[in-house]
């Protein structure tokens, strides 16, 4: 990572080299605001660089737009992505289905004349390909307009990891949960809590349940969480079968499915059980 | 109780001597209806006598709301009110405070020309006097109305008292309640209830749960609710006390406060407790 | 089927004859109570004739346990199970897994000088194994002191559904839900509800929550209950999605698994809803 | 303050007097430890002295309880208390009723030779009193052991407010609150929260909830908790009201009662709560 302090300081042609990766093959947005420098924080250099993509020429945000790679196109196929673009591809097992994505990235060109740009990262691969297939229905001036907000978040997830200093932009979404025995009144411990993504047996996260309740670190933090749906799973039935009274076998593995739709915040799921009841609820 | 049968073949004049005072001092309501039977329902009888009034000429109108007695007024204390009227404020302790009634009564008359009417039976003493302070700041065609209203739902309270058949109107409202101890996934049972109105010591209704978790009968029953605020007690502590397992100190009494605003229906207002938690809420 | 009355009136014969399918190749339990008539009730009937067995001989007993079929063993597998058996066995799929289970017969024969006997309307086909696996496993006396409990299940069966009269054995189950919106203190109305074993995407049930938040027929009813665990899951996505009000994306499909470990009781496992949290419980 | 290193440091007789008010006219505790020197933590310095008390003759341990001073007594109402006894003594209002107190102290000392010795500042008036009557029957063995427990606690409370160093005895609690609207899963905000021991009309804490669903501060903290009987207040009728969609108006107040026994630990006691419903827990 580089400071904002030397970037502040760097020659021009150093500082748009510096900063040439954020948004895809368009070195002359940060070549245009390197007079404007300093930036007093992060985010101010990243809305500086935005604002200059809002303002540019119709025909150069087109061709902005169009210097963008392909979901699991022939680009990432061929190995010829930017660095950036590769590792944001590469998470979502893009390759799987690739010809219902050949079919969305052909019928999008033909709409809208650039391709399809989402910020990957904030997508797990079902929400993606659900968007993909809205968006694809989009009139094109909405459409145009949602392509720049996925640059928006694409260059600033970009810039988040590239330049360290104040005012960083918030990027990081955290998914945390507490388990509470209302037999007791007390947290529940030693607790087997497991995450995964609804519908796919791999596990995200999992964790036993410490004497406060909590997992010992978040399930899900330091990235933006992933647009999706989600199910944790709470081994309680085990939990209640140590404890000395008797129970009714009424509650085993307790599963709750939920939705995730900020990725840049905090979600905080927890359980209140007793042997005969349970409630969750999005906390804070 | 008369049955509906015997007034579809009363003679005219029986029928209206028979209903004569539903309508206070307004015997040329039923009189106008006589022709029109048979009513099939008690509710289309209702219907027809309150359709009598809004289809009378101004002036009977009005001279038909001036002939209600004031709230607590000469007439209650001279013991001249109807005895229709009499039993139905009776219950509400109306002397207690009486001046502020008389200024309010003042006030009103000054206001709308008429005294002001209203379902004592669907209201407690303190939701009353809210609704006369509120109401006298109406403006005279709202108020008109309101006034209207009120002895709809007094006139279908007496027929709903002194006729007897088939499509009675819906007039009474319940409130039930039920425990269930979440630690054990069982119904609460011996678990002593107590129903007051908010703020007031005297015991509306009490009970201890059975074997199913709920008080014997309803709380309240048989009568449309009174409007207001109450509170129910649930002695959850002393039942935790007689477990074998030792409990923490957590709950004793548990209270729960909640309004009544719909009198005809149905309220039930459970709690799901252990030693350690509980929740409430309006069930059906 | 035939009544009380008719049986304690019959000639012994007949009486015999009669309830000769109940105790599996053991008309002598029949034949040893038609002296003690009448029985007042069913229950008593069923009493007196699990009473001979308890009563009878050790030789005669053992002669007895031998008389049942094994589970999907040879005799179903051939057709020659009697009426009563094939019924009871067609339920499970059996012939899924049969070779797990045939190693299981024979071993349990080996061990125990009988076939395993169990209920099999009172369980699931995961907790009939579950239950095969467990009660090999167990010293003779407790086994035998089991298989007699499930003899009396078997029989209670058998003759609830052969005899009618004044006090009926209690063998049926149920299972029903609730769904009430916390948001508005209302019952959720059309809101899907599926009932399915854990596990197996077969539906056991399904419905559209009413005006009263309640499914029109109980889920599960008219018949012991099977031993399992269960999932339940609540449409409410499509229900908040439906409302005026903009709802964030928390809850979707809610599942509810829970055990069944009574199957001759009540159930009752509702769900109280809002947009941001639940809960859910055994009730009553 | 003084440091702890400033004690193990100084020499016998400033250490001594320093600390001759922890033990209530007795100087000698000090005394004895101080060739012990140096005390790694404070709690270990307190566990030194109170082990002298344990250790020392009978007859001496004797003199010692008789030296406390009696509850509102001749000593509290003569102001010859010690500094630390009256302060302690001053929050209950304990000149109210002083008449049954009276009779209590005669009764104790009658039956155990020494006055009523209790950490004041662990308590309610009322759990006060409660824990008098419930003491003045013990047998003379438990009650001993019970009057050395409560020195215990009065020691390591003045300690804790006289040295300061590492490892400070633990004797403060805490208590916090939580409003979640799970009518949107988010915190609700802007909800006023007040406190009162149960029964008693002063506030000992009240608060408006942040964006975060949060008091401000704790209610209460900085001290050992008091036991007793305690009441939060949430208004959460006025919230609701504030919103734009139309709400049942089932819920205004909601009183939530609970007890506190444990003074140096953390209660957590939140509310989530929709129109139609709330929950509340022991949480941590």
């Amino acid at each position: 990572m580089i400071t904002l302090d030397a970037l502040n300081t760097a020659t021009p042609e150093h500082f748009t080299a510096t900063l040439s990766g954020v948004f895809e093959h368009a070195p002359w947005v940060a070549a245009a605001i390197a007079p404007a420098r300093p930036f007093a924080t992060v985010t101010a250099l990243h809305e500086a660089m935005f604002a200059t993509v809002l303002a540019a020429p119709p025909d150069q945000v087109t061709t902005f737009l169009r210097g963008h790679p392909e979901l699991a196109g022939s680009a990432a196929l061929s190995g010829t992505l930017t660095r950036e673009s590769t590792a944001e591809q590469a998470s979502l097992n893009l390759d799987r289905g690739a010809e219902d994505i050949a079919a969305l990235n052909t019928a999008y060109a033909a709409r809208f004349g650039f391709p399809f740009i989402t910020c990957v990262r904030r997508h797990t691969r079902a929400s993606l390909l659900s968007e993909f297939r809205r968006r694809v229905t989009l009139d094109p001036a909405t459409e145009h307009a949602t392509a720049l907000q996925e640059i928006f978040y694409i260059t600033r997830l970009r810039l988040a990891v590239l330049v360290e200093g104040p005012g960083m932009p918030a990027v990081n979404g955290s998914l945390t949960t507490h388990v509470l025995d209302t037999s007791i009144g007390r947290p529940g411990k030693g607790i087997l809590v497991e995450l995964r993504e609804a519908g796919i047996p791999t596990l995200l996260a999992s964790g036993r349940t410490n004497a406060d309740g909590r997992t010992v670190a978040p399930l899900l933090h330091g990235a933006p969480l992933r647009i999706g749906q989600y199910e944790l799973l709470f081994h309680v039935g085990a939990y209640f079968a140590g404890q000395a009274t008797e129970r009714p076998a009424f509650l085993d593995i307790v599963p709750v499915h939920f939705g995730i739709s900020e990725p840049e915040t905090h979600y905080h799921v927890p359980l209140l059980v007793s042997p005969g009841a349970y409630s969750t609820y999005r906390g804070s």
